[in-house]
């Protein structure tokens, strides 16, 4: 018996180990920007800092998908979760101003499927192209007994750079500024443990069809939108001051925390149309609307906090983009907080 | 039912995150730089690039603990994962040269727990103490059904910089260099799997004491070394040409890989003493010692390939920083591999 043996008679596969390396290095290699030094294979990832950046300052984010992976896993489905992993990640970290370098990506499993973990690394790699972003490396942990078998958790890690006069933190935010929404795919990766649950209590299967919804599996595994280019063409035209991406603790969790202790967000619930899906987990799970803005995105995944003088211009360069930018409402003075008009 | 109960009965629980990050916060505080900006709560970590660095080339790692988790698990012991997490991620981007800046994690449960968060959370903040390091951020994820109660697993994400003109890449290595070995705690965090069926077979409980070796889960509990400083340390005396951290594959799968073609590593196994925990696995297991070298670091965690000319300044400036620096051989010509001396 010799070592891979050993390995494989408790539970770790070396040969599968090699074969989804095999597998997932050419999508690693399609992502790399002339930055990247030396390539896969060392003990860790290289990436020369970009030049012309002015006083560079680091900017970092790390997240998962949650248990929407638990859809894919019972679907078999993994083409998108990658998508969702880079997406969480780095509109994270493009909320102040960053422009993404590279990204890592962790992905455990009760027992390595070469063939699954190339769908997750494919979705991570196109991704990660659109946005010219390097996969500059990973760690793939086979844990037997840890995970069950067709069981994957994924983190990911995303570093930017951003020049120091250039950080939007926040305190530029003042009253008359302008709150444009950009429209998120549905659920993006959050509240899925809540979400499950209402299905499993509706008797709902992910293969049931809902009326002006769709089919359920496909609609929860619509991937997160990136937020990168948008964010970029809206910091060439400036006047941006804050960004806030809406994830776990959707508006009430998110907006107020790039406002200053004076400001308010006024926002009006009829400046877009909430799709349907979050009605129907409102009205499935017994969930008022309040309770429901303060868990999901309910149809904007980040909003923009810019400045008057700027808004329409951006506004127009989203649009022309490609963007469906929404004028949300504007910063005014009051405490702390989001104040609704119906 | 407001909000926060609504997402409890679905199992995650929004209170008990608030006290995991009220709880967390001071330690990761306590790890932070001059370079870090904005401090913690925002969407993502922000450090500005020290200065001095001509050419600065960014240095990431991603790994996880593996299953030595589970064992952490059984015993409800935390108070050492997390250095384990941090050094299997800073020993992989120290051996390019890097100088580590700052650490993420991401945990994932099946129900936060803030107070085992919180140790795991302390003994990563004590490691990247010990290092300067910082940790700008992190994730932790509460995974109802995904994870058992009680289940965490880690992965961690390490950025460190280093001259573009001061990259180890191994092509300095020679014939004459001489290999240099830092010892290891043990089994640093790989080959768990394996371990535990071992034990399993033999009937052997983490409350066992083993003659000569201890008791056992506290020995297997044993946190991964740091060679952060002693890399550090030769680096200031020059000389270096590679460096390689002997993780999963042990030796056969690591010193190879700093090699290049035409080069071999001539090594004598009676140059330093294997850990008689080592032995006892491959005793148990019916693993012979080839196997047992190209699976574990069998009592060496780091190899470093230096200048003859250097070697012995180097060994000096070890021992004289209290490390126990042990001459493993000398690198020569022939097929790119190790060639035992027994």
């Amino acid at each position: 018996m010799n070592e891979r043996s050993h390995y494989r008679s408790a539970g770790v596969d070396v040969t599968a180990g090699e074969e989804a390396v095999r597998r997932i290095q050419p999508w690693a290699q399609h992502t790399f920007r002339p930055e990247v030094i030396g390539g896969l294979g060392g003990f860790a990832g290289l990436f020369r800092l970009p030049q012309g950046v002015t006083d560079p300052v680091l900017v970092a984010g790390c997240d998962g998908v949650g248990t929407k992976l638990a859809i894919a896993e019972a679907l078999g489905s993994w083409e998108t979760v990658g998508i969702d992993l880079v997406a969480m990640c780095v509109n994270d970290i493009v909320t102040v101003g960053a422009q993404p370098l590279f990204f890592l990506d962790y992905i455990a499993t009760g027992r390595l499927d070469p063939e699954a973990i190339e769908r997750v690394v494919a979705s991570m790699s196109r991704a990660l192209s659109q946005i010219q972003t390097a996969l500059l490396g990973g760690e793939m942990a086979e844990m037997p007994g840890f995970y069950p078998v067709g069981r994957m958790d994924l983190a990911g890690f995303a570093v930017g750079v951003v020049a120091r006069d250039q950080i939007l933190d926040g305190s530029a935010v003042q009253p008359g500024d302008w709150l444009i929404g950009l429209p998120s795919s549905g659920l993006h990766a959050n509240g899925y443990a809540l979400v499950r649950r209402i299905l499993v209590e509706q008797g709902l299967r992910y293969d049931d069809v809902v009326p002006g919804i769709g089919l359920l599996g496909e609609v929860l595994l619509t991937p997160t939108r990136l937020y990168v280019h948008a964010l970029q063409e809206a910091l060439r035209i400036g006047g941006v001051h804050a960004a806030a991406h809406l994830t776990g603790g959707g508006w009430q969790g998110n907006l107020p925390r790039v406002l200053p202790q004076n400001c308010c967000a006024h926002v009006q619930r009829t400046a877009w149309e909430v799709p349907q899906l979050f009605w129907k987990l409102s009205e499935w799970g017994g969930i008022n609307t309040e309770e429901m803005f303060a868990t999901f995105n309910m149809g904007i995944g980040m909003v923009l906090l810019v400045d008057a003088q700027a808004a329409e211009a951006i506004m127009v360069r989203l649009a022309d983009s490609g963007e469906e930018p929404v004028m949300l409402g504007q910063v005014e003075k009051g405490p702390r907080g989001i104040r609704w008009e119906e």
